[in-house]
């Protein structure tokens, strides 16, 4: 009856380009600022504590005339049975008909989304002289938040790499992310940002301008005695309740904005500092969303630090979706299904 | 990444049988009852009041070892674009390993699966001698719902159709029910069933053993004092709240069952009575499946007035999409598209 596009990871991967979805994200922000966006709630099921769950996120982005929904399954144990423990698939509808425009894989847009959202949010807090990252978890996810910071912050002289489990995974990101960035993204720094692989996480926080922690941690890695005035955090790994990257404490005295507060409050990096009551809900200073579009300002004094605080929003993938297909159109690229 | 069967429209006409599907439908709810399935929270959203809207449902059936959803848009404004007003599209994937399994169409699969609650409520409710059927409502719904029932009341005698909005409708269908019956379900019952669209609602109630109301209405269509002794009720259309195909009253003195008793109660056809204290949650004998797997008994007499409020739940979805990707496979039907 219709005819649908679908595109594979390795469409998505020769379709999207970071520079085009860190604009797609930032126009998602602020459009979910001016309220021209819904977040339809999100619905989570955990097969099993700990190794296996699913959630289904879904909203409508009133502009593009698009909803739609992005369900992700997370099974710790398909390593063994040699099948990725992520599978994510998205549904993109026209919200003038309710037709169905694509179905497309879901792992490569959220990561380039999120890269783009981490970058984003130090992009709209973070120091402009900033010149140096810390990237806390060596997994996947951290290679997208580095593409999408070097290319917001040109500046940027050294990546350090921490992974809280296993220095072996930083050092070999580190050895091997020039290469990546070049094939994967375009993106050549040869030579002009040293990337290292950290064990010492307390010295290199310290050292610190931006850090971007991309963790499943359930306690805090990064303590508040060690944080140097003017840092700013992008908080991107909590995305259930019971997460959490970085000490509650470094929430007392932050400027602190999120995606979207009440994800953030029930299930984001914020979640443990508001139920401690360490800051009230009404201590956020509002959503990335709202800097963009002029509603509020982000840093307030170079000494203050910063936190963005990602949960993820289902509007992202949609709207890296759409991109996806439109540049698939353009390209004739992926495949036709009629359903 | 994966290989994912995607089914349309024709697919799932081709390959489902209402027998088999009635025997799904069947297990779904005994299941349910049995605490070997999980329902997900609903996820419905309004983009214009009565103009569009759109909703997600999913689950999880523990022993099938599958879990998906179903996202359905309804676009009132469609048929002038010459589009379905309904589109629904179902995602069924692997429980074990969070692998998509199958991508179907979902008008066919909601028909057949809903046309099968209808029966079984009959089944499970209705006296085994009934001889008159009443269907109020002539859309396509109402196809399904006389095929099932059909299928478990070989008795009946007569069907009786009504259509609260426009009379051609219900004589339309009662002049067509017979080829449609053969060609599209294989049913034969030329001869043996009379098929007559009815004017006078009040009358046809007071002749009815069985009704099924396949309506979209907000207002009872059906009044307490019409209804004979020992009538069954199978009430379909109530699926969000404010709809209601029954006077409320009906539920005060008869013995009701649910398919989902929580939806029941929030948008079922009991909202309503439930909400004007005629009848207590507590009153509401149990669901479906708790006859089904012996757990309760359904009619106590045959003067009892029977309602089965079927309000729709994903599992029906789900079961009835492995179905026919589990045929579809035996046939090598359908497509298949790599993501």
């Amino acid at each position: 009856m219709f005819d649908i596009k679908v595109l594979s990871k390795a469409d998505t991967e020769k379709l999207l380009k970071m520079k085009d979805v860190i604009n797609v994200v930032e126009n998602v922000y602020k459009s979910k600022s001016e309220d021209k966006t819904c977040v339809f709630p999100m619905v989570f099921h955990e097969f099993e504590a700990g190794v296996a769950d699913m959630d289904i996120k879904s909203g409508w982005m009133k502009e593009s005339n698009i909803f739609g929904l992005k369900l992700v399954s997370w099974f710790g144990e398909n390593i063994k049975k040699n099948l990725p423990a992520l599978v994510g698939l998205i549904m993109v509808l026209d919200s003038t008909t309710g037709v169905p425009l694509g179905i497309l894989d879901g792992a490569h847009i959220t990561g380039m989304r999120t890269g783009a959202a981490g970058a984003l949010g130090a992009k709209y807090l973070a120091r402009p002289t900033s010149k140096t990252l810390l990237i806390v978890g060596a997994g996947h996810v951290s290679t997208f938040q580095i593409a999408a910071t070097l290319l917001l912050f040109p500046k940027i002289e050294t990546v350090m790499i921490y992974d809280p489990i296993n220095f072996d995974t930083a050092n070999k990101k580190a050895n091997t992310i020039v290469d990546i960035l070049n094939n994967d993204f375009g993106i050549n720094v040869d030579g002009k940002v040293k990337f290292t692989a950290v064990e010492d996480i307390k010295e290199a926080t310290g050292k610190s301008d931006i850090i971007i922690t991309v963790t499943p941690s359930k306690k805090p890695i990064i303590m508040k005695e060690w944080v140097k005035p003017g840092t700013h955090f992008s908080c991107i790994g909590a995305d259930m309740a019971g997460k959490e990257e970085i000490d509650p404490e470094i929430y007392r005295d932050a400027r602190v904005f999120g995606d979207d507060i009440t994800q953030c409050v029930n299930v984001g990096e914020a979640e443990i500092p508001v139920a401690r009551e360490i800051i009230k809900k009404e201590d956020i200073a509002g959503e990335i969303g709202d800097i963009i579009a002029g509603k509020t300002i982000g840093r307030e004094n170079d000494e203050q630090v910063t936190i963005f605080d990602a949960t993820g929003i289902a509007l992202l993938d949609l709207a890296t979706a759409k991109l996806a297909l439109d540049e698939a159109k353009k390209l004739s690229l992926g495949s036709t299904v009629n359903i």
